[in-house]
Parts: structure tokens; sequence; C-alpha cells
């Protein structure tokens, strides 16, 4: 018995990753001007600065943006004119602005599972990029709550329920991140519905999630979505709870 | 008759501003390597390139970093070095990373009025720095909710009573911004206390607020809170609702 569904928003109901690796691709392309450095060199300084700095910035555009400027400067020994910096922080820009690209058969999976379940979306970053994107992409609406949260993990998914007064055993959550979408949920009780993305953060493809659980289950569509709730709906009634 | 009350965080709870102005002081002198500045000046361009910006970057610290970082490569043609750029970083991770220093009498006046009030916790800016700061000050277990918005107007107040299920006029909110804790409460009917602090960030001075409002209240410091909003109760059994 599943009473409450949640879903992912970025790489799940709309792209995200593809406009963070564009921005990494022209960041390269900027310091390859001043160095002879493979792209993994520097896509890999950026990855450590970036998760050193996440304790302080949190996730999402801005903190990437200053990430990467840092990263500049110091992989180009404080070379990095003042010109191509200001072009960095126009990538960054241009993630803030991207207009928001909704996934194929997003509003009518979230519809279904809406008609049996209650449905909540769940999305961490920055709040006020968050918030933008929920409102452009013409789904709030569909959703009996939203919550941006700045980290997914057990402690997040329990708060969240603790709101609904929900045990674990009756929560699913829908998403593409085995990181933060998954791991967690399996691991305070819940039910997954996996829906693995094209691209994904480096920081994010960490994860200890044991893919042959009962309680999970892999698609490759958002249109796969209500048929995989229901179907573990099913094995949540036959297990204890 | 007041039921909830509000309290703002940021320069009303602990100290805010003097992080930032701080950081702003030490980003005109980097400035002033380059330029032959007035202060006025630095300070105009970054408040007008903040003022362009926060459409996209919302409140907080990461935001004003490359805000500077903007201005800092305007002002100076493209001139400033790296080695400077990544001291405006720095001046932003400070901010990010200062302890918080709580007001004097904040825990007693808001243990004050929760003996007699539900009290939330209503804050803008960063979702990851407002939740460190919440969590770093202590107080976070005095408050019946906690709300970090991207925007403090009209709507939002709106919606935070609408899920308590409370009309504006059991609400009053306590705060040192008149444009972001006084005026939009005032607009749709409620109550306010007002504690002005030392220092207002430019974005944040301007505002409508009638200062003869019946409804609103002017003290000096939190210990005089719990007996403003005794004050403003009187006076809202006094008015229709």
């Amino acid at each position: 018995m599943i009473e409450l569904v949640g879903f992912d928003a970025d790489d799940t109901l709309w792209h995200s990753q593809n406009h963070f690796d564009a921005a990494q691709a022209e960041f390269e392309a900027i310091l390859g001007r001043y160095l002879d450095l493979s792209d993994r060199q520097a896509h890999d300084r950026l990855a450590a600065v970036e998760r050193a700095n996440v304790r302080l910035f949190g996730y999402g555009a801005k903190g990437m943006t200053l990430s990467m400027i840092e990263t500049a400067i110091e992989l180009s020994e404080g070379r990095i004119t003042g010109q191509d910096i200001g072009r960095i922080v126009d990538l960054g820009k241009a993630v803030l602005e991207h207009k928001v690209e909704v996934m194929p058969g997003a509003r009518e999976a979230v519809g279904a599972v809406a008609a049996r379940h209650g449905v909540v979306l769940i999305t961490k970053g920055d709040l006020f990029h968050q918030e933008r994107k929920v409102a452009e992409s013409g789904l709030a609406g569909l959703f009996h709550r939203i919550e941006i949260v700045s980290e997914k993990d057990m402690p997040t998914y329990r708060r969240v329920l603790a709101e609904f007064n929900l045990p674990p055993e009756r929560f699913a959550m829908v998403g593409n991140s085995l990181r933060s979408d998954i791991e967690p949920v399996l691991a305070i009780g819940g039910s997954a519905v996996h829906i693995p993305y094209a691209s994904t953060w480096v920081l994010e493809a960490e994860h200890k999630v044991d893919l042959e659980s009962k309680r999970l289950l892999t698609v490759d569509a958002l249109a796969a979505v209500p048929e995989a709730i229901a179907l573990l709906a099913e094995r949540a009634i036959g297990e204890p709870a």
C-alpha cells in the first residue's frame, strides 16, 4: 500500500544537467586558452573544488559559477583575464535563465499517479531558481505539496514524511539520482522508481543502492511510472510494515 | 486578538548586515587599487548591478559575490587580476562562514511571545545558508515552524497564513526591515513590530510604510517585543476583523 509518491524535478520532470554540462564545456574551452590541459584535468579539478565548496555553497548554478571562477584562477595561476572571468559569470547566468523543457509524458505521468495517490514534488538546490522552474514548468498545480530542500538525505525524507504523518513503507520516490532520490528512500524503508538520465553530475554519481532491492524498479521513461508505482504498491501490501 | 507571531531572523534575531557591509568595504578597498573612485561610486555601481541581478540570483551571499565580481570587472575595465577576483570570492565565503551572533535577549523575547502565541520564523535568502544559521543559532526549537522563503512580499505572507488557516488580522510580524517585514504585513491587514537595525542594505531601504499606522509599533530592543505584541493584540480586539 502506497499513499504518497514523491517526484524529483531536475532531470526527472525537466532537463537540467544538460545546461550545467554545456556551461562546463564552455568553461573548459575558456581555460584551454591558458593551459595545455586535457579536458579531464580541468573537469577533475572543478569537481574537487565543487566538492570542497558544497558544504558552504550548497547546490545550484551560483555555487557552480563561483567554483568555476576559483578553479580558473587556480589552474591559470592567476593569469585568467577579467574579461574571461566575466564570460564565466555569464555561463552561470545562462544556466539560471534557460527555459524549462518539461520531459515528454511528465504531465500525464504525474496526473495518472495523482489519481490514485498523494503526490509531492521534492527538489533540491537553489530556492530562488527552483521556484522559478516549478512555476515555469506549469506542473505545480498537479502536486499536493512542493518541497524545495537543501539536501536529499534520510533526515530530509523523514521530515517530509513526518509532515504527512506517514510511515516510509507507504511512500515511493520517483527520480533520476540513485544518490538523492533512491538510496535514502530505500534506506528509511520506502520504495523507489529509478528513471536514469543521460548525464549525471559527478557528485551525484556516488551511491550505495542495492539494485536488486524488491522495493526498487527501474524504468526508461515517465510513461512507465504509473504502472511501476502500482507494482510497488502490490509488493508493499505483501511485506510487513 | 493575535494568534501567531512571525519573527524575522537576519538583523532581528542575529547579526547579518554587518558581515555584508564588511565584505563590501573590503571589496571597495580592492577596487581602490585600480581606480580613483570615491567610495560612493563603487557602492552605487554595485547596488545597480545587484538590483539588476536579483531577479536571477535572488538574495544572499553567493549572488552578492557574483555581483561584486561583475562590478569589479566592469569598473576596472577588465584590468582586475585573477588574484584579486580570488580575494572577492573569499569575501563571499567569509560571509557564508561567519559564526552566528544571536542578539541579546533574543531567546527570552521569543520564549515570552511563544508562551502566549504561536511563533514562526520567517526568513528570506539562500536556503542552505539560512538553514545553517537557524541550526547554529540554537533558537530553532523555540519556533512552531520555520519558513525559509525566496521573497517576503504579500503573496508569501498570505501563503504562510493560509498554511496556518489564519486571517491576517490575527498575525503580527517582528523584524528590522520596513520593506520585507512591515510593509507587506500591514498591507494584507496584519500587525507589526519594527526593531530598527544599525545598517540596512540599499535594496532593503525602499519602502512605503505608513509609520502612523495603529497596527505598527517601533521598539529599540527585543526585550520590548512581548509588551508590544500584547499592546497590538489589545488593539486588534478593538478593530473589526
